[in-house]
């Protein structure tokens, strides 16, 4: 099936997981994936979180965004992948002026 | 943690899934999570499979694609997803001049 980020509405997340200002992201989720397109603008982030049953893997369109991951920060510009594996901790940030794009999944593992 | 594609090998799998001539890919992988960057030139493709424990999610990158999922054809181009979700089926295909490029994660949901 293809999922059209172009039919897909925007949501504004503030405060995401704890963190600054706002998300935006076009969102498709079943009970196995959540598969989003997000933008983080400048100043904004995502909150550290971790991921108890699910990971999330993050390949970078476009920007360069700021990953704290665990105890260790990693620089992502676009062609980067971003691996958060099940039972570790993140936290995505862009302090520059242009756009953060990304592609994400956060695969369940505990199939239900 | 990073993944760095610049870093990781390019595996030649030769008639993949059944497929015709060769599919390249730089493939990282864990017990969770298999997550790659393929090419497939002209005439080169993906066979039939079907995702019996797993799903596939697939970004392009660049190029079109022409994907077979179950009893549809989807034509893919730069900026679309494809999930094919547990239990079903799917062939991708390079009919063109111009390389198709993707980003792809399949992931375990029967976590072992």
């Amino acid at each position: 099936m293809i999922i059209d980020f172009n039919k897909i509405e925007t949501t504004v997340l503030n405060n995401f997981k704890g963190g600054e200002k706002h998300y935006k992201a076009k969102m498709f989720s079943d009970e196995n994936n959540k598969i989003m397109y997000g933008v983080l603008e400048n100043g904004c982030s995502i909150g550290l979180h971790t991921h108890e049953t699910n990971s999330e893997i993050i390949y970078i369109l476009d920007g360069v965004g700021k990953m704290i991951y665990d105890d260790t920060v990693e620089i992502l510009k676009k062609g980067d992948c971003h691996y958060c594996p099940i039972g570790h901790t993140h936290s995505l940030i862009n302090e520059n002026d242009e756009d953060l794009v990304f592609f994400a999944v956060v695969p369940e593992h505990n199939r239900k």
